[in-house]
This record gives structure tokens, sequence and C-alpha cells, in this order.
């Protein structure tokens, strides 16, 4: 490890050199396909290859301009519990199909085995992918926080994630293209309406894209649980690119090494590591939430 | 809300005026049928009622004397990645029948659809119910914090919360006995050995334990979304319950009723509230990691 990792760096705004490049790195994203911010709806088709369920998953994405959707289905209970916000929703959505689900087994037979759906699911496509160097080179001071997954493949755990990230103000979230959890109903769902609201991109060489944040002068952390430095050990500048590593492998030699400073959370009892989305969620809070 | 909860109480030990008296309220748990502590490994029997299943489940109920073990099935796989530490463990379980499983599908037999068992599964009895009273009174000081869930019944996020009970060094689990997750193999899964580490009680009147711990001392905290004060607004003393209601509807008027505190996370972004086992990793890391 180099030495500049066993302390942290100091508190105030503390940016590498820029490269001075805005361009993107082709090799690390695919391109985006459409406007990554303020396009106006769609028209609405019939079709689409994802369905979302749940609540909070399909009120988030009906409210999110950049998110096309084909079709609702809908118990009438559900209707009835979410009147005022599904006829706001709707008014923004003029061309949906709206369809009441006579039962519940009309949703279910769409979703995967115990889906969690409360009456309701939304036949969409995947959110286009984000332009996230440029992104990245918006964000306002005080709110540049990237949150980097090696490899994590739960779709449970990515979801909670995007959760926490949208709750304490990450910009951005990537992850790897392999070995990783795409977007799905099932990651939606567990992200409780924040896939809507926190870019999740997935990107073939995630060793490059932090590259590319050094470059454009991000601190890159890196949890892991032999590191000699506490999360807690004392403040960070602006502008940090935190990496979590699958559950048991951990963070890969190749992110690893990119990796300016190693952090462990203060583990006081017989169990020595968290599951990684509450070690993000931990990591966020002191990062991002806790004193602000 | 009483004027008291809305200002943390002093960091200096704070303990109410005990009741004085050390007996249990037997409506408030099962009784034992087993001492909580120190007893030796009974002898091993074919049968029991519950199967375990993941490398660190398996290994740590192995490793806890607590935990009657039935019969042990495992890969070959499996038994050569494990070599050493499940010899170990063999040494203690000295009649306990070990099968190799031919083929993956024979433990899969055992198991819920889609369990994740890295090529071993254990059959073992529930642990004992446990004296949590007795064992709060013989806390050591600085070991202070019972975790109170109320009605949590996700077995993933209950595993998820005795993992990070174990890894900051909460004593106890409560949660209630009905719309609860129990004792099963997802959540022992999920805890990730934590469930031989921290003892988990269901108890039939929430309420009543929480009147308990009061007498004995204990502050009440609540985590909810409204609550005017924030997590890290303030260092908080010993003896600490932490209760933390369902997602959705959150404590129950009788739980919050009991709260000496109502705290919440400083959310800074446009998801105000996190999945209940990340809100729980944050709450234990600001009282019981960060800075100790």
């Amino acid at each position: 490890m180099r030495n500049r990792k066993s302390s942290p760096p100091p508190k105030q705004q503390r940016r590498r050199p820029s490269s001075g490049g805005t361009g993107r790195d082709p090799g690390t994203a695919r391109p985006p396909k459409a406007p990554g911010t303020g396009a106006s709806p769609p028209p609405e088709r019939t079709g689409g290859g994802l369905w979302l369920h749940g609540t909070h998953a399909v009120l988030a994405a009906l409210g999110n301009p950049r998110r096309r959707c084909h079709r609702l289905l809908i118990t009438g209970e559900a209707r009835a519990r979410l009147h005022g916000e599904l006829a706001r929703l709707e008014a923004a959505r003029p061309g949906l199909p709206i369809e009441e689900a006579a039962d519940r087994s009309i949703i279910e037979a769409l979703l995967p085995p115990g889906a969690v759906h409360q009456g309701l699911a939304l036949s969409v496509d995947p959110l286009p992918p984000v332009d996230w160097e440029g992104l990245v080179e918006r964000l306002p001071a005080g709110r540049q926080l990237v949150v980097i997954l090696d490899q994590v493949s739960d779709p449970h755990n990515v979801g909670a994630i995007l959760r926490s990230a949208a709750c304490f103000g990450a910009a951005l979230v990537l992850n790897t293209e392999r070995q990783a959890a795409g977007e799905t109903g099932t990651l939606a769902k567990a992200a409780s309406g924040a896939l809507e609201h926190v870019p999740y991109q997935q990107v073939v060489n995630l060793a490059r894209s932090l590259d590319r944040l050094k470059a454009m002068g991000f601190w890159v952390l890196g949890l892991a649980g032999e590191a000699p430095t506490r999360l807690d050990a004392g403040s960070l500048p602006d502008g940090l690119a935190l990496c979590l590593g699958a559950e048991g492998p951990g963070l890969r030699r190749l992110t690893r090494e990119r990796c300016d400073l190693l952090l462990t959370l203060p583990a006081h009892g017989p169990i020595r590591d968290l599951n990684v989305s509450n070690a993000a969620a931990v990591a966020l809070y002191e990062l991002l939430g806790r004193g602000r």
C-alpha cells in the first residue's frame, strides 16, 4: 500500500490536477442513447421488456420523465389505496394503458416467484445509459460522492445501496458489467424508488472508470476489513469515489490498487464485517450524512 | 411527545431508579428450557427440525456449545475447501453424523428454493430461549445496548441486523412473537454466523419488555423518519434500547409511547428513509461503533 493511504487527506477541497479533458472514455460505458436529463416524456407504447413492481418502485417510475412506461396493471385495492397519487401521475402519462387486474394472480404471473408487488406492476423500458462522466463533472460542491461497486451481484443489496445513496445524497452508483446485478424488477423494488433518482450505470472496465475519476480529481476510497485506518479516523475532502467489493472476495486487485485510502469499519464484536449494503449505508452516513 | 424527548440525555451514565427486582416477567418471554450459557454440548442425535445452510451459518453453529446439532450434510468440494476448520469443529462434536452429499441437489431438496448453501446443510434444534432480563442485568458497562424490533418480519433484514449487532457489539436483539421473523435457515444465513453470537429472542408483549428495560435504567430510543432530533445530535449515555419498526408501518403506537427519544437519520437526498437493516447498521455505528 502506498504511503499516503495510511492517513486521510485533509478536510479542505483537495483536487488532483485536472487532465483537462471532458471527453467520455468509450471503453468504460455503453454510449448514451438518450439525453441524460430534462427530456420530455416519449410517447407511450404497448410492450417493453421489464416489469417493475411494488408501490414505491412503480410510483417513482411513473414520476420519472426519463422512464418509458408501456402498461400499468393494478388491482382495485391498490387503486383505491393510492387514488390521489396515481391520478396525478396518470395525468403526466396521457397515453399510458392502465388495466385493472381482477386478481393478484394476474400480476403474479408476470413476476418472479414470491415477488412482493403490493398490487402494482408496470411494464417499462430499461433506463437509457447515463453519460456518467459528464454528470460527475457537473456535480455541485459538497455532493461529489460516487459509489463504486466491484461485482456486487445480489439485486437486493444493489437496490438497498441505491436507496442509501438517494437518502444521503450520493450522485451516482457504478457497478461492473459482469458478475453484477442488472436493472431488474427485484433491484428496483429493493431500491424503493431510488433507481429513478440515482443514476445506476454498469461499466465494462471498472479500473478505467476509476482512472477517469482520479483524473477528474476524485480521491478513491475502498472499504476493506483489514485496512489500518478506521472509517471515523478523520474528515475527508469533497470529491470521493467509495469502492465496495462483493461479499467474500471483497475488492479485486485492480480496484484495490487504485484506492488512495483503504478504510475499515470500527468492529468491536465477534463478527468483523457487515452485509455489503449495510457497510455502504454506514460509510455513506459517515461521509455524507453525519454532521451536515 | 414528552419534553425530555426533544434533547438527548447527557453523556454520563444516566440510570433510572432501579425497581429493585431482578425477577423475570413471565408475560414477556417463553420460560427458558435450558441454561443460558456455559452448558456443555448435549449428546447429538439424529433428527431436528431446522436446517441451517451456508458456510458461515453452519460453521458458527458447530462452534456454538448451546446449539444442538444432529446431522451435517456436505459436498466433497465444500469439505475440501473447509478442511482445517471443519476438522477442528468435528473434534468438538464427537457423535455428529457427517454425510457426504454426492450431489448438490441432495442438499437443495432440504432447503427453500434458491437457498445459497455453499455445499453445507446442518440439521439442528432451534436455540433454547434466552433469559434476556438476566443477561441484560449482567451486561458490562460500555456494552449496554439492546436492539428492539417491532414486528420486523423479513428474515433477510432480521439476519442482517443480527450481523450488525454482532459487529458493533450490541448485547441482544428482541423482536415480537407475532408478525416477525422466527429462527429459520434463511435468517441464519443472512446473519452469517451472528445468530450464534447475539441472543435473538421473540417476546409476546414488546411494550412490557420495554417497561422492564426502563425499570432497569435503560433509555428507550426510537428511529422515526419524522423525529425532530437527528441521530448525530449528541452523545447518548450507556444503557440504551434502540427500537426499529417494520418498513411501512414503522413503530407501533404502544412502542412509540415508550420511547424517551425519537431520532431521525440525517437524509439529504430525494429518498427519506432506509431499508430497516441499513437504518439499524447506521444507528449501531453511531451509538456503539464510531469514536470507540
